[in-house]
C-alpha cells in the first residue's frame, strides 16, 4: 500500500469535448480508480486548485507522486516546483507520465530539454518489455499492445536512465524509450509514455499493471535521507 | 525473511589458528547467526561438501547466495560454477564478499580480471556511505569503522557498478569501492569488502546489518524471468 | 586511421550459395574492402587459419577487432578466447557484428546468456539513432532504413549498456536495442546488430559509415593499462 | 587544440590576500598559462565583466568551458545560466571545479542540490584513478598527491556518475568522488573536485595534466546535434 498523489492538469477534459468523452472524471479520476482497486491509497491535485492542490501537507503524506501535464505546463508556479522538487530528492517517488516529459518538475530533474519527435495519428504502439528482471515488469506478457496512440520518437533528450524497462513500437516505423528509471537524490523517478488525453490508454489493464508497479518500485526507501545539505 | 545460503571455503578456519581462534565456526557460521538473529533462513555450504554444498536442490530452494573463498577458488568445479551462474541469471541474488572478487563466479559474472591492489596491515578501514538513498545503506551511520583490516586499493578491475554503495577509506593512503552493486540476467549481485579471515569482521554489528540489507535486497524480483533463451 | 582486424568464421560463403552470392569474397572481404576505402589499416582472419588467424602477433598489432561468427561457436578454441579476452581487457577494441551475439567471447565480457529472439523473415528494419551526441552517429540521418532484414527482438539479455546508441523497429512488430557500448577493463566493446549472410548489408553506406565510426571510437585510449593485475 | 574558455568568479583574488598571494593573476590566469602551455587556445571571462564575459560570441566561440566559483554563485544572471545550458546541451564540454559543485549551471545540470561535506584544514588529500582506462587518467601515476588542500566528503548530492574517473583520499579520514563524468545533450561535463583559492592547486603538474586531458575529452564530438527540440 503506498501513498500516492496524482497530479493532473485537468484542461484538456474540462474543455475538450473528445477528452471528456475518454476521462469524465478527469485522466486523475481514472489513475486513481485503477490503483484505489490495486490497494493504494490515493488522493488527486489539480493544477486550478490553490497551490495546484500541492500543499506542504499534502506532499508530506505523499510516498509517490503521479504527475499528467501537457497545455500549461507554463502556469505551474515555480515554487510549487521547487517544493515538489525538494522532495524528490528527499525521497518521495515521482511517476511521469506521457506529454509530462515537457513539465517543469520533469526538466528541472533531468538538466536537459527533454524534447522528442511527436505525431498524432492514432497508429498502434507496442511497448515491449526490455527488462523481464526489472520489478516494474512484475505480471506483464513481453509486450504491451496499444490500438491507438500518439507517436512518440526518438531522439528523447534525456539523461542516459539508470535502467531502460520498456521500449515502444510504433505502427509508423518509429521507436520510444518508453520506461526509463532514474534516481536523483534519495528519490526514484520513472517516466511512463502512454497516456494521450483522447485515447482511453489509462483503461487498459496492463497500462494500469505498469502503473501499480511504478508506484511500488518509486516508494521511499525506509532509512533514505529526507534532505541533503552541508554538515562542516 | 529471505531464504539465504552462505557459501565458505572453510580452509583457513580448519588449517589457521588464528583463523580458528576467529571464526571458531567458522566464517559461515559467523554469518549464519547474525542472519537468523535477523530473521532469515539460513542454511550453510561448503568447498568439501559433496558438490561444493551446492546440489541443485539447494540452489533451487535458494533466494541469495553469500560467497566467501580466498586459497582454493581453483578448486571450485566448472560444473558447481555453471549452475551457480544459471541460477544467479534466472534471479538468485548473489553476495560476493571480500577476497570472493577472485572467485570462479564472480570473474565469469563480471567478465573482468576483479584484480586490487592488496596489503595486510591491520590499518583502519573506514567505509563511507556514497549512496545513502540505496537500500543497503538502511540503518547505518555515514559511515562505518573497522579498527583492524586488510588494505584493498584501487583500481579494482571490474565494470563500472550500476550504482556504488560504499568506497572505503584506508588508514594507509588508499581508497576502495567497498559495495558494488550490479544486475546480470534477472540477477542482483552485491559485492562488498570487509571480512578478512584473522579479523573478526563479521562479528561489526554494522556489517551484519549491511549484510541483511544487501540479502533483502538481491532476493529475487517477483515475476521475473528464471531463464533466458531463444523463442523463435 | 586504425589498425583493424576483421574475424569471419567464413563458412557460409564458403558452403552455402546465397551466402557465396552475396559475399563472394567472405562477410571479411565486404567489411575489409570499406574500412580500406575509409583510411584504415585492415586485415582479415578466419576459423579455420591456424589459431583461428589470431596469434599472438596479429593481436599484437590489431586496435580493434571486428567479429562475426554465427554456426561455429562452439570451434573457436577457449585458449583463443582467453587470448583475445586478455587483449580486450587491456585495451583493444571489439566491434561484435550481429549472431557475433553468441560468440565465447562475447559471452564471455558480457557475463551473461546474451540470447535474443529472432526471425528470419526478411522485412524491413529501421535503424534509429537513439543517442545523436555520440561518436558511433557521427555523418548518419535521423535512422537508417534496410528494406530485408533478420529480425532480431528483445528482451536482448546483456547487461544494461554504458550507452545505447540505435534502437531497431521491425516490420514485423518488434524493437531491439541494436548499437550497444560497454567497457571492460581498458577495451571498449561495441555490439552492432546488423549483418545477416544472405542479405547484402555489409554494403550498406549508412552501415559502412557505422563500422567506421565503431571502429574509431574502440580503438585504444592512449595511457590505458595493458594489463591489470595486483601489486601488493 | 581545443578553444577553451576559462570562468572565474574572480572575488577572492581581489579582496584576500592569502588568495591573491596563491594567484595574483587570478584562478583563471594560473589555469590559462598552463593550458596555454600545453597547446590549446585559450580565453577567460570572469563575474564583473558584462554578461559575465560570456557573450553570445565568446560562447559560439568556445568549445569547452572551465567553471571556478564560490562566493558569489547567486551573482551569476539566470539569462547567461540560461545561455551557457542551451550551448552545453548543444555540444560545448563544461569542466566545473571545486566549489563550482553549487554553480547555478552545474545544479542545473545535474537536478540534485550537489551539496557535500567540507572542513578547511590544510590536510592531504591523495586522487586515487579509479578508471586508468578513461582519457582523462592518461599520462597519471596511480595517484595524485596534493600536500594541502580544502577537505570534501561523502556523501555528495549528484546523480550517479556515467563514469568516475577519481576518488579522493583525505589525511583526516574522508572520500570523495572527485572526478565524475557525465554527459547532458550532446555535451561532456567533468566535475573535478581540487582547486581551493588559498592552495597552489593549479600550479600542481599532474593536476594541469588532468586539465588538459579532460578539455580534450570534453570537446564537441562531431557530427552530435547543436540543438535538440520538436519536429513533428
Amino acid at each position: 500500500m503506498v501513498a500516492v498523489t496524482i497530479w493532473n492538469e485537468f484542461r484538456h477534459e474540462r474543455e475538450d469535448e473528445d477528452a471528456a468523452a475518454v476521462y469524465p472524471d478527469g485522466i486523475h479520476g481514472t489513475i486513481a480508480e485503477a490503483l484505489v482497486d490495486r490497494g493504494h491509497e490515493v488522493r488527486t491535485a489539480t493544477l486550478d486548485e490553490p497551490e495546484h492542490g500541492l500543499t506542504e501537507d499534502v506532499l508530506a503524506e505523499t510516498d509517490v507522486l503521479c504527475w499528467w501535464g501537457h497545455t500549461a505546463h507554463d502556469e505551474v508556479s515555480d515554487d510549487i516546483v521547487d517544493r515538489v522538487h525538494e522532495r524528490v530528492l528527499g525521497g518521495m517517488g515521482l511517476v511521469v507520465l506521457h506529454s509530462g516529459h515537457y513539465a517543469k518538475i520533469f526538466k528541472r530533474l533531468m538538466g536537459t530539454t527533454c524534447s522528442l519527435q511527436w505525431r498524432e495519428d492514432g497508429g498502434t504502439e507496442r511497448l515491449w518489455v526490455v527488462d523481464p528482471g526489472h520489478p516494474i515488469a512484475d505480471g506483464l506478457d513481453e509486450s504491451i499492445e496499444l490500438p491507438e496512440t500518439e507517436m512518440y520518437g526518438e531522439p528523447f533528450d534525456v539523461p542516459e536512465p539508470d535502467r531502460l524497462v520498456f521500449t515502444s513500437w510504433f505502427e509508423g516505423g518509429e521507436v520510444f524509450r518508453s520506461g526509463c528509471c532514474y534516481r536523483r537524490g534519495s528519490g526514484r523517478i520513472f517516466y511512463f509514455r502512454p497516456g494521450h488525453e483522447t485515447y482511453p490508454i489509462y483503461e487498459h489493464d496492463a497500462i494500469q499493471q505498469v502503473l501499480d508497479n511504478a508506484v511500488e518500485w518509486a516508494s521511499p526507501v525506509e532509512g533514505a535521507p529526507r534532505s541533503f545539505g552541508e554538515r562542516e
